[in-house]
């Protein structure tokens, strides 16, 4: 398999070398203009800083897979950035952005490919991943292109979606899950992947690097006028998501989760995606608020009895972090912004579903193809040195009840 | 008492739903004004680094207190910045900044109850931080407005504290010192908080990163062409201080000690803050080896005298990280700045120590009325699993005369 | 010894005080030249970001090392920024540059010497460390005067290195092999540092903080219309050199190492520097893979056979990492950019290849006349408190033909 990734990956590379010159941008000297891109730019880096150091930290909570989380991490956006910009380079597909609007765009492409490989997290090789990424990007780039800009006319009309509730985070989410349902056999359930206390201290760095940022995301690509309206209305949700997910966690667990902490506290960053550069601050702090408790209450309640019902395991909880709230924002859209296409907007939600869905389920098995594990992965198999024993006093488990 | 901060803050979502209409901008298009607002967007972005991971980590290093610092990061953050938003948006008290203005101010707020919540760190529930929250932002705001734009008339002319030493350092300091006074008694004082060495490396992070940004901090709401000197002085002062923390720190103890080096290091940045856009570099330099210095033998040697003395502990000591420098920044710009107002200057000082004293008492009081700690708080009282039992080679303890 | 680096310090200080006075800024009001400069400041802020939390973290994987590393970070910045910056203000010598381009032309100082450190990782005292600062500046401008500015008049026509591959990487790698060279005895090379698997996280921390803001190193000093053109470039280099890392790591060892992903990884970013504001994509991805298989067939295969050839131990592998990236990305700008002057070019690399090594073998010999380690430094020695034990699974060492 190593090798059909290799060739895989070498057609890229020719296929890059050959087509993915971009043209030179012609500015010339100091404008207005160029110091706008150069404002993109500077909330590209936040981006990047939320792929590799937010994600990457964020999923450090396995136990014994430090190394391969962050490693994985890596593989992915290097994977997938070069990938969905080779796209963009392809005449009549590629779209008349310029060239940081198409890195931001590759870099939410990214984005949703970590989330969903937060759904199979600890159950791939470090080869499996790559291939994921390659299968993913192509059918993210496919409902991005139905959903946003009407491809197939599908959808007709506006889908309000800006900062990505919908085409991100539910697409993301649900591919992972159709992955990890279209993968996992019983006697995968039957294994649980074991987190360890000691890794929360990384969790909660990756998840202050993703709160830290998110207005950055969110605001990446609207316009200079509308940035400061936006960062404010995706801070108050974020607080009033951290707020409403401490109350949330003791209340349903009795005590505080520091897994809920590092996850549901972000949910209102999700939640605000489709309308953050249109909502009022209070509407985006209730919808922050409803978020939280929405996340909170899938980690504390929904996860445990879902997965011992379908006998899959979602990892990282991506239907809780990003699933549910992503899909919450695109319908809050319905009521908060004036004048929305309310047929659009919904078929835009029902499309990204399905086509998540479909072509989730269709990777996975491609990808079990290709090697299937029947007990989740350890560091030491692919990695240099035995992998390192924290302290044990308190192993959780992510999987089946015992949640 | 958890059900009466919930009434509280279910209060304040009402009032925001309700007042917190911020008017949306009205810019269309790219303008120089719409630019500078997005390259303080930019800045507001660095501090809120600063709030989470700079100042969450820097506080991980009390024993089987990870989750708990870093939660307590998150909820003084999530309520902090609303309330102070809120307060803006009631007629005749915000002020007519723009947006991104009034976020930095509220970051400023959040940034001075951090430091507060450092005096008595261990000591208070997660409802007690958010408790104290509470009751810090109007008290500072009302600092502030009295200091800095001449409510009530107690100060006459301008006040130089550009970066905050006076209004955001010492006042925070202050306040937290004296919650801390007026909570604690003599049975919580004789048992210490532990800390352990294993937290160094945690503790570094969130010092770096404080360092990294601490530029944008001071140069939040200076004028663009500005910027450039405002950050060249802070990072001057900041090599100052943290050159002068090595030599003091081995002159003082003999040995180096990594505390110091996480503490004391930033003491240059939280004493030039007051002449930040004003000094000449070789100044700046000399103002941060100065405060390094003081900041350090304040660790050293002061911290555990006085700890003996009043029988009250300063968790964090944020006296000698904020509150001595941040007096020292306020006093230099008599020295530095020509034409300044003493009197105003002075009085300003003078009245943002007699403000935080009395409304930290005050605080503290209200505080340990809803439930008071005899002994120092342990995660797993308040989270779920045991708390992580580190390695205990080398528990230092942050109290009485064994510091 | 102590003495001498305070007696050198305080002389700087006072030199500083007296001549460091930078001419005010005189730009009034928002332009576009001084919202264009703001952009730069953003800029310089990444590049301290990588200087302290990047470096900093990616060395703590020294066993028993991880304040010291941290330490020693603080310290090199905190030496060699107002020492370059000192240097700039005397008539005659300094550029022209405003002044955010001397602070960014300062970072750019600080981080070669950071690179250089990397070669004597735990076989300095801290006060060594400072004194390696002392030396190495005024050698790594007078590098910078002659390649860049013709300086000396030895190297005639225009050396291309926006980024900095040859004069920052493979200067600061050279002289830093040199000093390890000049100071290090057979008893010493016979002592291995060891390092421990703890640390994996730590360092991949400080590799991504790395990765994440590379390209603002690159783009420091570009025009605002060609940052977007020199971000993606550098990007796609990243990209290149991280999937070519996995591959070549797992073919050259079998397995993964996480000290190849956490290092030669970020080779791209070295080798793109010379070219990263004047290739096209597709031949920056391809100068990563280039970079990243060099870089990697470095650390697995010619590390060791060197280090029992040489007796001599370079302690982070800076020559796989920077020095050879480094070199192959000032030789790849003559096969990539048209009109290239071949003799500058040529003459540019070698000039600073022999002025580091004989500055940096000069260096040894004075620091090592001040004090020399015959075994490897733990933190200990300097620092308060007990070393703290991390489990110990999986020593490995970097020495000899155990690695």
């Amino acid at each position: 398999m190593q090798n059909c990734i290799k060739n895989v990956l070498t057609l890229i590379v020719l296929m890059f070398v050959v087509c993915g010159q971009v043209a030179a941008a012609e500015n010339a000297g100091t404008t207005l203009a160029a110091l706008s891109d150069v404002q993109k730019y500077e909330r590209a880096i936040h981006i990047m800083a939320m792929l590799l150091v937010g994600f990457g930290f964020l999923m450090v909570f396995v136990k014994k897979y430090g190394r391969s989380a962050l490693t994985a991490t890596y593989l992915l956006v290097s994977v997938s950035i070069p990938l969905y910009f080779l796209k963009e380079n392809f005449y009549g597909f590629g779209g008349t952005e310029g060239l940081i609007d198409k890195l931001i765009l590759a870099e939410f492409a990214a984005a949703s490919l970590l989330i969903c490989a937060g759904a199979v997290l600890g159950r791939l090789k470090m080869g499996q991943y790559m291939l994921l990424g390659l299968l993913f990007v192509p059918f993210y780039a496919l409902n991005e292109w139905i959903v946003l800009n009407g491809g197939l006319g599908l959808v007709t009309g506006k889908v309000v979606d800006t900062g990505g509730s919908i085409v991100i985070h539910a697409f993301g989410a649900i591919f992972g899950l159709a992955v990890a349902s279209s993968m996992t056999t019983l006697k995968e359930y039957d294994t649980p992947i074991e987190c360890d206390d000691t890794s929360d201290r990384y969790s909660l760095l990756g998840s202050m690097v993703l709160w830290v940022f998110w207005p950055s995301f969110c605001a990446a690509l609207v316009a200079p006028a509308d940035v400061p309206r936006t960062a404010v209305n995706v801070i108050l949700a974020l607080c009033g998501s951290t707020i409403a997910t401490y109350f949330a966690s003791v209340k349903l667990r009795g005590k505080v989760s520091a897994a809920d902490i590092a996850n549901a506290t972000l949910a209102g960053g999700v939640a605000i995606g489709s309308t953050c550069d249109i909502a009022v601050p209070g509407t985006a702090f209730a919808i922050g608020i409803l978020a939280g408790v929405v996340s909170t209450f899938g980690f504390a309640v929904i996860q445990s009895r879902l997965t011992e019902m379908t006998k899959k395991v979602d990892t990282c909880g991506v239907l809780y972090l990003h699933g549910l709230p992503g899909i919450l924002g695109g319908v809050a859209a319905m009521f908060v912004v004036s004048g929305i296409n309310f047929g659009a907007q919904l078929s835009g939600i029902l499309v990204t579903v399905v086509i998540a869905a479909v072509s989730g389920l269709v990777s996975g098995k491609v990808i079990a193809a290709l090697g299937r594990r029947s007990v989740p992965y350890l560091d030491d198999e692919e990695f240099e040195g035995e992998a390192v024993e924290e302290d044990e006093d308190q192993p959780c488990v992510v999987a089946a009840d015992s949640i």
